[in-house]
């Protein structure tokens, strides 16, 4: 078996992500090889535990020992303060100290909430994330963001806590919904879009076997992807300025997941649907070349249909806008393409150049791909 | 007026801690140097914000613009999450960003509180402590530790975030009850022991003028004290190893103040006695000359009358200690005092040696002072 290996150079000596197909059975051995070896508390989301938990578990068990498995229940619903309580409950319940570790074990939405768990118990405490999902795998485990929702919006409250490695088992995707497995394709693409032409292409010529699955394809891509993010995240640690490339698709998508209550869209689609805006937008500003457009737009539209904007008025996508404050004396930055491959970032945008874009961009419904 | 400075070597570049008597009606200006140029968001303890909050709001106003101002009510009882999620809730409906900055003003339960709040909204944002008891200003308000307590224990949920900036004005001490002020003072002694032998011979001879709340005397103790502080966390700013010297008198302290409930002794009180306690032991182990001990158990004596242990059970301390995890395999790690102003860290005590000490400690009542 092929395990590939990046090294995210952030934190304290910075830490490695592995990847490949049947990493699970091997966790345990390959924690205690980098210096974790006692037995480990598991918080994971209760789904993917049916599902997957027993290899995990028995790998933990071989080589370090019977773990504690805290099983946390219910999706996005689940990332708040209550879960987070419950979690430090169960760590004092069983006596984790300043030497525990932690190891998450699900989507983004699990390893956000277990990681800042792992970040404020006893004032911090070591973790590793098990990746779960595409999108986790090639975004959100890595980097060391995480954190809660509260009732005014998501991940409002956080910390910047570095984890240990990052295991990406492409086997467990064979699992995933098709549609997760697509979200997580977006961002794959957007990491494509922002620094590699050949990763675009690469894209292109497999997007079906990734779809389908195919483990070597899903590989390939999480591998590529994920060195792109960690070379990104290892040049801003917390987030001041490099990390903001990232951000491509995503102010658009924001703003679109938020005036639908996070529920039409998933993030990989809103995140598809910002990079079409974002490319349509570039190409109407001069920035992005017609080409470059045509191309990335296209090829989002193949990964599958997008959810449409029925009912989405430019007033609600507005008022997203204006909460999430991402403007300042009526100007905004926002991320464009100078090519495939290279961004551009312009950080005096005019909200009334955006707001008569978007306008334009929700009656064309985009959702549909365009006419030529 | 005269402001003496500390430099904090910790963090990003270090921070300033200011002591001297006056310095809330300069805050503003203070700030402003320091290129905190924006109106912040004052979180403040309510009965220290009805006492001094004027001098500080107005001080703010004139520099920086009018702050807000969140009141937090209810002491230590308010170090919780619940308090958290309220400050969460204020930061957010005042639309707070990245670039806010808040002001704690209060005792050692605010600022760990209110530090946390700034460590963890949108993933931390900067923040500067007024500190306002004299524990606080040469102990808690300096070295980044901030969090809440949960139902099983103190501050088993928190961070390492530094401040901007410390602002000690003894001015404020004037209104605090003499018990607090003694608390404090205890610390003061506890610093003055683990690092100097001077500042010992200072105390003894102007503990008068302290416990009177004459402001140079203040300004001296908190100066001296505060700067062995800043050096200990400096050179261990994640609590590794070296700021194991500042746990002196904790050991026995800590238990003393869980088995009682966190209500018959102060912090400062408990840390008192677990000095005398852990003096007296050193004696015992051969580790402290008997001089050293004589003279800091009495300058301790004279601080003023401490609680006694009347229905303290040995059992009850020692169910303390267990539920710490103070130990492993059998052994504790303690510090002891070779000489006034230099420590000895045990790292292997037994701990049977220690619960036989802790009986007779128990049943001795050093309450009282010993005969000699």
């Amino acid at each position: 078996m092929d395990i590939k290996r990046i090294q995210v150079d952030i934190g304290q000596g910075g830490y490695p992500v592995f990847v490949g197909r049947g990493i699970l059975q091997r966790s345990g051995r390959l924690f205690s090889s980098l210096g974790l070896q006692t037995s480990p508390v598991v918080i994971a989301d209760a789904a993917v535990l049916r599902l997957h938990g027993d290899a995990l578990v028995q790998s933990l068990r071989r080589s370090l020992g019977d773990p504690m498995v805290i099983p946390i229940a219910g999706g996005e619903g689940a990332k708040n303060h209550r879960s987070l309580l419950r979690i430090y409950d169960a760590l004092l319940n069983r006596r984790a100290d300043r030497d525990s570790w932690i190891v998450t074990f699900g989507g983004g939405v699990l390893t956000d909430l277990a990681g800042f768990a792992a970040a404020t118990y006893l004032r911090g405490i070591r973790y590793v994330n098990v990746a779960t999902t595409l999108l986790a795998q090639i975004d959100s485990a890595i980097g060391g963001k995480v954190g809660i929702n509260v009732p005014q919006g998501k991940n409002l409250v956080g910390a910047f806590h570095q984890p240990a490695a990052v295991l990406c088992d492409v086997g467990i995707l064979s699992t995933l919904p098709r549609r997760q497995l697509a979200a997580g394709v977006y961002e794959a693409i957007k990491c494509a879009a922002i620094r590699s032409a050949p990763l675009a292409t690469w894209i292109e010529a497999n997007l079906a076997g990734v779809l389908a699955g195919k483990a070597e394809d899903l590989t390939h891509l999480v591998f590529e992807a994920a060195s792109i993010k960690a070379k990104v995240v290892g040049r801003d640690e917390r987030d001041q300025a490099g990390r903001i490339v990232l951000n491509f698709g995503h102010t658009v998508g924001h703003a679109l997941e938020a005036a639908t209550g996070f529920e039409r869209f998933t993030h990989g689609e809103a995140v598809g649907l910002g990079m079409v805006a974002a490319l349509d937008l570039g190409v109407q500003l001069g920035i992005t070349p017609t080409g470059c457009e045509r191309r990335l737009s296209g090829l989002i539209h193949r990964v599958g249909p997008l959810p449409g904007f029925e009912g989405i008025e430019l007033s609600e996508l507005w008022d997203a806008f204006e909460h999430d404050k991402k403007h300042r004396d009526g100007q905004l930055t926002m991320v464009f393409l100078a090519r495939t491959g290279a961004t551009k970032v312009l950080r005096s945008l005019d909200i009334r150049r955006l707001r008569r874009f978007l306008d334009g961009f929700l009656s064309a419904g985009v959702g549909r791909r365009k006419k030529r």
